[in-house]
């Protein structure tokens, strides 16, 4: 297999750290995962939260199983059909009949975000899709051209397909490309927020059509909490911006509740959606309330290829129902508190043998957390960082680094871990520390 | 069913055209679909050339059940492994073991594109994501900023989740916020090559890093040929930039060979795919000439939460074998002279009652065609294009309108059609003119 490693080099042009790894894993199952030499590991990764429920939950699959043998024999409306189309799938499993829509799924997600006949949206696939539907959405109909982000945010990574393309409607014609995103500290602290408050003063804020956050910060921020969006949302809001809640990472139960803006006390109008919502396929998604739709919204802005296709929307009723059915975020509720009691103990005042007299802080909320580490000057430790992930790995615990701006390691067990299995990651981390 | 429209109506933003459509698919098999009132239809749209080897392939979809039973009992790499991570998976199926990795299928890809050894490239989910990452590849390693594309063209629709995200290394920093594209003729005739190339001499060529095509253009265009691109190309190229063709709609088979820039005589340096590369599954990619791979590239530049997936990668590969074993881009060689023969004998000279005098032109290469209409005046016709689309429909002929400047039905069959099948959408559109 380290034969494999390299032909993958030589063949798939480097992501974000894979060049840095040397295991391929060969089997997965609930939350654990095995590497090409037969060990197991504890996934306290879940994928960066991509598999909430676990790897290759037996129902999950069972049901898609299921429905591609329907699929296969011409029973069902295709694995795909075009945006363009209106397609209806409806599928018997374990006592009950489930629509697997578009439509249903917005149903399914209601009665977790504006209720049921408060609610609209769009599916695509990938989150950073979903995020460019929602601005968009937000831009297109205030007609205001720019919109706020936060610093150390991160919401996606693409933009050069819609430059590339001159056709209309697509085009990003002339007021488009005067669009502006401003960037507002992140209100982690208080300090945060005034000095983000005070800048409002030289943002065009009647020109906003909307701002974005993530309620935890993930990939940039290493799972910084904002403490402090509530006023910031209040003020925003009250100038007459729109708010979306990024919630792709922290969502759908990772921070104890079904979504994080509702730890916080946050009022979003739109939220975006993604990993683990279709889990084993890629399914993105906003939602946003129902009276902020427009009838005017024109044909075409917001499309694509692949939004609601059929395998997709399958997958991700499936999980939802599975989500309902096993109390997911139920269980989040009930570990969190030991789970931040391990990672506490684990970590305080804990140095590491030939490491000087580096430092650890942790971060996070529910089962979002990070370990951070820091130098003997307190200063971020990005090799520190890298060293704790190995000996992690070494004591059968899989994790992922994060953030270059705040060097840490990632801790987002399956949210369907047990105490026992929690405690797993407990001892591992004692012994890599 | 009726009912569905308007709750999916009330629950789903509007995309391209769904408003417009009164018909539910509710079962689809090979090159047929099946509507809410047991209408069948031949599908002449392969929906937006997603099936070209037709609905519910029944070697992929048993194929793909194999998998997932594998992977429910955890005897597969699971269903999803983040970007970061390296996996392996390989199934026994029809007296043959496949591997099902990002690495296979580029490997699967290199006899039709660049060859054995001499091919890289990196997967992702959607073609919109798939030309971001090319066109960055290029941008990155040139250090030039900007690119060129080409009027009419479409490569895509995204781009606010970029701009919002303030987390290095993906900020969208200030070199690439002067990033700047150009848009030229598309070289479909002698005089829109002669434009763009007086136009070369107002472009500052040396920052260009790349230039982007369609060697057909689909959804602005309406499968206009590229017929001058040849030459536009190598002055381009000789100019230092690299040269990549957008093979989402127009690759894998659809004009006649594996790849339309071989028809045309092109030579680009990277491909973008999507589509019918995952078929089931939203799986795009670029591929490009492993010559041109730059060490030096930055982990974190391209990178995404479901590039490679493993569900993907494993219904990529098991197209790619569907093609290989039932010589699928051989059937379009084969049977386009009949398709355009059909084509002009159904439409030259019709005329349509209730339209006034209106006109029809066909457009296009292989089983990627289009029939674009004029009114009296040889002004290019919306309401004519509806009107025939619907007419079509009526026969049950299923086709998608495309394209706002050029109004067009677009004809893009299944590539397994057979002789018989193309021959009932030559009798329904007979009937439908």
């Amino acid at each position: 297999m380290k034969d494999y490693i390299e032909r993958h080099n030589s063949l798939i042009l480097p992501s974000t750290i894979s060049s840095s790894e040397d295991k391929v894993i060969v089997k997965t199952k609930g939350v654990w995962i095995w590497d090409h030499e037969g060990k197991k590991y504890f996934d306290a990764s879940s994928q960066v939260s991509m598999v909430n429920i676990g790897h290759s939950h037996p129902k999950l699959i069972r049901w898609m199983r299921k429905f591609l043998f329907h699929v296969g024999k011409g029973q069902k409306a295709g694995e795909v059909i075009a945006t363009d189309g209106y397609y209806h799938n409806e599928l018997f499993v374990d006592g009950q009949t489930m629509e697997l829509t578009p439509a249903s799924l917005i149903e399914r997600l209601a009665p977790h975000t504006f209720g049921k006949n408060k609610i609209m949206g769009f599916f695509n696939v990938g989150g950073t899709l979903a995020v460019d539907d929602d601005i968009r959405y937000f831009i297109t109909t205030t007609k205001k051209p720019h919109w706020i982000a936060f610093e150390k945010g991160f919401h996606g990574r693409h933009g050069e397909s819609r430059d590339s393309s001159s056709a209309n409607p697509i085009h990003w014609n002339e007021t488009d490309r005067n669009s502006h995103v401003f960037f507002l500290p992140f209100p982690e602290t208080k300090a945060d927020l005034d000095k983000g408050l005070e800048m409002l003063n030289s943002i065009p804020l009647d020109k906003c059509a909307c701002f974005i956050y993530e309620p935890v910060q993930g990939e940039g921020g290493g799972m910084r909490v904002g403490w402090h969006l509530k006023k910031m949302e209040e003020v925003l809001k009250k100038e007459g911006l729109f708010s979306i809640s990024d919630e792709i990472q922290a969502g759908l139960g990772r921070c104890g509740e079904w979504f994080a803006y509702q730890r916080l006390g946050l009022s979003p109008d739109g939220i975006v959606l993604g990993k683990s919502l279709g889990t084993i396929l890629p399914v993105s998604g906003f939602v946003f309330k129902k009276e902020l739709f427009d009838k005017k919204f024109p044909k075409g802005k917001i499309s694509g290829t692949y939004p609601g296709y059929a395998l997709g929307m399958a997958a991700a009723n499936f999980v939802l129902r599975i989500y309902e059915e096993e109390k997911i975020v139920g269980n989040v509720q009930n570990l969190e508190k030991d789970l931040s009691i391990f990672l506490s103990e684990a970590t305080i005042g804990k140095n590491m043998k030939g490491m000087g007299k580096p430092s650890l802080s942790v971060d996070g909320l529910g089962f979002m957390r990070s370990i951070k580490t820091f130098d003997e000057f307190d200063k971020p430790d990005i090799n520190y960082r890298d060293f704790l992930n190995l000996r992690l790995r070494e004591q059968g615990i899989w994790t992922y680094p994060a953030s270059i701006s705040f060097p840490a390691i990632r801790i987002t067990p399956p949210l369907v871990s047990t105490l026992s299995e929690l405690d797993h990651l407990y001892q591992g981390l004692k012994k890599a520390l």
